[in-house]
């Protein structure tokens, strides 16, 4: 039976936000609903005036034999400085300061509303580059690569700092940590996580001295692969000269007040990478 | 400018899927579009039937002045089916098997292509239960956990066995580990990351004897809280008595064959668990 646009555009809409980043065929959809190319094709172009009318994204036509349309997950400049925002009211003068200067973030990491937020607005500023897989270190990036990887549509592979016997074999480098890049310790890869060859985006929830990301940089070069590039919730105040320069961070921390748990902080320059 | 049906159709389409199991009221969606209530209704009577004819889920309407709509994420038995013979083919005869009896599921754990079919298959065991809350133990169950989390659109919690110093104040419990019942470990929870009285799901990747589940148990009696549901990838083969008698598990290993690295694995209770 052949089916009505209006179901075809529920569908559809369906189809391509479960699919992101997919070429998908025309015939697939016009198999799907039983109709003909020239009404899919008429159904794409009210989806992608909408979604791009709505801030959902971009559906990227790619014409001949071979074609189809793509879903890009794009969340606009102006969502993002919302987000941004929204982010900044939540951090800003909260009582998420931990002994040791450590920022309570468990709860937003949990939480899929502020997920969705940061892998869609994460996987914008990607959106034109190729890749293949998003990195992080265990735990705290987790949820983030998890929340990239979703919107990304790729595999994420994380990096531990001790071995598990479930990972079979592993990767390891060496790294300088800590502040005053006094401190070697190890961090580890399964072989199986990562083709060589990768393009890879690293992500990360803070950056301090960025001892983390380069040995993740490290890491991704034992691999023969690539670093696209990389991105953290939040740049941390550092005194002296960071390991890393190329990265983008959604927020600043300004100032930390130890007596009443305290931070401060601002937009970072992830705003200003996105077109 | 009052919208299109075609319009709203999708965009509606894309605001249900990304707020899941939260009444929606339908002034919301009036004001958006700058339509008549009565037409917002027309649209999603077509919206709650494509969702329901396509295997998208579940639209419920919920009536009078404090009333609106509420989607739910509900894969239905067929594609559950189908989901859990896709996971035995990847499973079955790989070779997956990792010295000491382990297997590796990293990849699988890490895609999100599978991720999204286990977190709907297990969020719809729980469509008609209220959860509060998905928890589960670092650091293999996290994906599971997010993924499950982002259907029902609740936080997760994760408890870990080593203390993290950027969690604050934690409540911890020790537990008999291991399938010889002889191992006493300790796991924990940041006091900050569950409310009292809240309603849990658990997950996990895998369970053997069930120290760790039956851990977690304790872990939730502790924050005056409720388990309403306990959900695994797989169970393990085991001889002798689980602590844990009441949980679902999408698959369940048969065999093992160290020699050639493989194991066997057919449909798990879970599938029974759905109507």
């Amino acid at each position: 039976m052949k089916t009505k646009r209006s179901e075809r555009l529920i569908d559809m809409t369906h189809y391509l936000l479960e699919h992101p980043h997919t070429l998908i065929p025309l015939t697939l959809f016009s198999k799907k609903y039983e109709s003909a190319k020239s009404s899919i094709s008429e159904d794409l172009t009210i989806v992608k005036h909408t979604f791009a009318e709505r801030g959902i994204g971009f559906l990227e036509t790619v014409p001949g034999a071979a074609g189809g349309v793509k879903y890009i997950p794009k969340m606009n400049k102006q969502d993002i400085e919302a987000f941004v925002n929204d982010l900044i009211d939540e951090l800003n003068h909260s009582k998420r300061l931990l002994p040791g200067g450590y920022v309570y973030l468990s709860d937003m990491m949990g939480d899929p509303k502020w997920l969705r937020r940061i892998g869609r607005a994460i996987a914008s500023q990607y959106m034109d580059t190729e890749v293949n897989s998003v990195m992080t270190v265990a735990t705290k990036g987790v949820p983030i690569a998890q929340s990239v990887a979703f919107y990304l549509n790729v595999p994420f592979v994380i990096v531990r700092r001790d071995s598990k016997v479930t990972e079979g074999s592993t990767v390891s480098i060496n790294y300088v940590s800590g502040s005053s890049f006094d401190r070697v310790e190890k961090m580890e890869l399964s072989r199986r996580s990562l083709d060589m060859g990768s393009k890879v985006v690293i992500v990360d929830d803070f950056l301090k001295g960025g001892g983390t990301i380069n040995g993740m940089i490290s890491l991704i070069e034992e691999f023969n692969s690539e670093v696209v590039g990389a991105t953290v919730i939040a740049e941390n105040i550092f005194r002296g000269e960071r390991s890393v320069k190329d990265y983008t961070a959604l927020l600043k921390v300004d100032n930390v007040n130890t007596e009443d748990r305290t931070i401060e902080v601002s937009a970072g320059n992830f705003l200003s990478s996105i077109k």
